[in-house]
């Protein structure tokens, strides 16, 4: 374990960067797109651009090829043509360069013999030089905190989250998400073509990292898929594994292995190793992404008694649906909590219970924090969803103060509250209301307070956290 | 059938509304909020504000009871409190108006004796005097062709939609959310505790309405619901009938036991139900919008297989995965076509075949033109779903033209395209993106082009569009 440390380490930490095959003409693809996004994002050691012509580049020195450095790199990211790939690795031994990111597709994924021979030379290239190979046909490494973050539309805050993945674009997209909310990613790779380091590299090294608590894996398929079950089992015992299968259909499948050459597997393999191991499943980026936040904000809940608390009569009674739907409870409350509602709660128009029907919460956050109190103190709850918290009127009454911040304040002044989440309505097509809908959700989620877009989601993303928690004990 | 129609009519187009109980002080609720509401939306007809003791509210003059008004309105809106709602009606029955709206709530939907009594007290009023009654504890009728949007954050716009709902809060939701995103609501009935009239007489006039071509239910339960299979099953013959269930669960039936006071009915009875029927089942608000958007824009697909073009391998494995665990398919293409993209597709970077992997479709609409067109000639596809059409860069590029119009533009150049639905990528917490995104959808909704904001909702929608169709015909 200490060794697979060791050797993955450079990767997200290196000293100095060789960029090998950037254009000093086109300057937004490749090469020299992670080059000018590695200055942007303020990559504090060397960076090496190696193009044969090229002096400089990007206002860096530029190098003819790795020979020519004054030093050697502790990481390569390779951004040449196909064909050229295995003489760069080539390269790279003879310099004592042995972490390499293979940014460039084209191998085994094309389907062509040509593509399956170029991938098996790098396979034998690097047992004999003994390299370290991300890739090929993959974004590579991740790591915010030491300021690699060469892809990705928006600078990285570090956080809680690992992110292992078989997709660049999907890995891209869930860092950027979880930004956006306030969950920040300590390190994320993706994995191409595995056709050296795999995911069970990664895992294996991302279970043992003391910065990362919850581990995100996009996997489309593995040709070692037995060794993966009882990693997998032994992670999740550990950290939450919430984890995407890609190709669990016969079409995801065929598409696959034209994406990144690898075998999905049967579905029914996926379902039995979901129930072996402790690994949380999910279906699409919105169920990763909301499930992430989840966990990395929110203790373990003591059951899965939900008290629903929000506004309207229709609301209330298909939220009570959704969330039996999604395997919680909203049980009865207490007479003790009952007796204290009835005493408060306005008789015509607002339902006494749960759900709690009560415009009044909305717009006061002293009153809101006194019912959740009760539902704190109440044995039959486990968790609570204040259910479309700013009704329409807040959202474009540009007079009203925001009461938000008052809320999220109320809200950590209970640091030992029940697992609670907010959920935002703000669908539907309104650019004014989605935008100040995803302002609020970033609000609550940098307070480290998860607030989803729909009750619906708010449901299964506690659902899981539940069923983990639930899981694991036994 | 024709009786029905002539009976609920003034409902919608009355002309002259008489509001009953405006408070003269208080301009925010009840009553007053009717009013200000129908003078913004510009209803053309007379308004008749009743106040025991104002001369003149909003500039409109007051009169101090019904009985002094100097003609008979076709409508009352009743918003006095309940305990006076009983002598209104005794009133409306005297000077011959015969339609109203009872916006009041604290009958049985309290649980209280007195509010029981209050209920029966009006239930034997309106048979006595055979008046017809909407509510009471209910948002009432919407016609925005007549100007009548008494309710709703937003103007309304005219459509094909009719809203029955047993929430006024939901149907609000519902009709805005719609509007957005294109669709228009030709009518919408919140039917409250349903004293007199009933979802059962809603149903049957919307059904011979010749302007509601699709017809959205919220139902929680029903007196008498052995009448309802037959009029749902003659109805969505007719025309797609898309309903949402409350009260599904026992949690959620008990709390509608507090809304509208009404028995829910067995989880059991409805699985029967909806088989009996071809009522389309929808379990969200999301859900229930994005049915009636592609019940509304979209044609009778042949069959269920599915073309899915968009961007990025792992998008394309998961999307196939997403469209087949909804129900629909991903068909291999037919030689012709996989030849034409064999020779058009790039090899390296891209996956031709379906799903279709290639960047190139969002910034060139000419190009995704061809493509389209070999897909609406392929005899496995039946349906179309173009994936992420704006990457991320289309986003936050201020310099490059929105290709938007021009792909609107070249969708509706082929009127006799097979169904076609576009997906926006736009959640994940940035604001700007969120807002962008929400505009987008609303182009493409306003050309008459469905646009969801994930996969997974346009698979259900275009899933639902295509079983209804299928069943219709069985």
């Amino acid at each position: 374990m200490e060794q697979k440390r060791k050797e993955l380490t450079p990767f997200f930490y290196p000293e100095n960067i060789a960029v090998v095959g950037v254009s000093s003409t086109n300057l937004e693809f490749g090469g020299a797109s992670f080059l000018a996004k590695l200055k942007e994002s303020g990559f504090a050691g060397g960076l090496y651009p190696i193009n044969p012509k090229a002096k400089e580049i990007m206002g860096l020195k530029a190098f003819p090829d790795l020979s020519s450095l004054p030093l050697t790199p502790e990481l390569a990211m390779v951004c040449v043509p196909a064909r050229h790939v295995p003489s760069v690795l080539d390269e790279c031994s003879r310099i004592g360069l042995r972490h390499i990111h293979i940014l460039t597709s084209g191998f085994k994924e094309t389907g062509t013999a040509e593509g399956i021979r170029l991938e098996k030379e790098i396979a034998s290239i690097a047992e004999e030089k003994n390299l370290f190979i991300m890739g090929p046909n993959c974004m590579g490494p991740y790591c915010p905190s030491s300021g690699l973050t060469a892809w990705g539309a928006i600078p990285g805050i570090s956080g809680p989250v690992g992110i292992i993945s078989q997709s660049g674009g999907i890995t891209q997209r869930l860092t950027e998400y979880l930004c956006f909310l306030g969950v920040g990613v300590d390190k994320a790779v993706s994995t191409g073509n595995s056709t050296v380091l795999n995911v069970l590299d990664y895992l294996e090294f991302m279970a043992e990292d003391p910065n990362i608590k919850v581990i995100a894996l996009y996997l489309e398929g593995l040709s070692e898929c037995h060794h993966l079950l009882p990693l997998a089992r032994k992670t999740s015992l550990k950290k939450p594994l919430v984890l995407w299968k890609g190709g669990s259909s016969e079409a995801g499948s065929a598409t696959a292995a034209s994406h990144t050459g690898s075998m999905a597997g049967k579905p029914e393999l996926w379902s039995s190793f979901f129930r072996q191991t402790c690994s949380v499943p999910v279906e699409s980026m919105d169920e990763w992404a909301d499930s992430v936040i989840a966990f990395s904000n929110l203790s373990e809940p003591r059951g899965n008694g939900v008290f629903l608390l929000g506004g309207g009569g229709g609301n209330s009674v298909t939220g009570s649906d959704t969330c039996v739907r999604e395997g919680l409870t909203v049980p009865s409350l207490s007479e003790k909590t009952m007796s204290w509602l009835r005493a408060t709660v306005p008789q015509a128009g607002s339902i006494a219970g749960n759900p709690l029907d009560d415009w009044r919460v909305f717009g006061d956050p002293v009153y809101l924090g006194q019912i959740l109190d009760q539902a704190y103190r109440d044995p039959a709850i486990s968790m609570v969803i204040i259910d479309r918290l700013i009704p329409r009127k807040a959202f474009h009454s540009f007079d009203e103060t925001d009461p938000t911040p008052r809320v999220i304040d109320m809200i950590k002044s209970r640091p030992n509250r029940k697992p609670t989440v907010f959920t935002v309505d703000s669908e539907g097509g309104d650019p004014e209301l989605a935008a100040k809908g995803a302002k609020m959700r970033g609000q609550f989620g940098n307070a480290g307070i998860p607030a989803f877009p729909s009750l619906q989601r708010a449901a299964k993303a506690l659902a899981r956290l539940q069923r983990y928690h639930g899981r694991k004990k036994t």
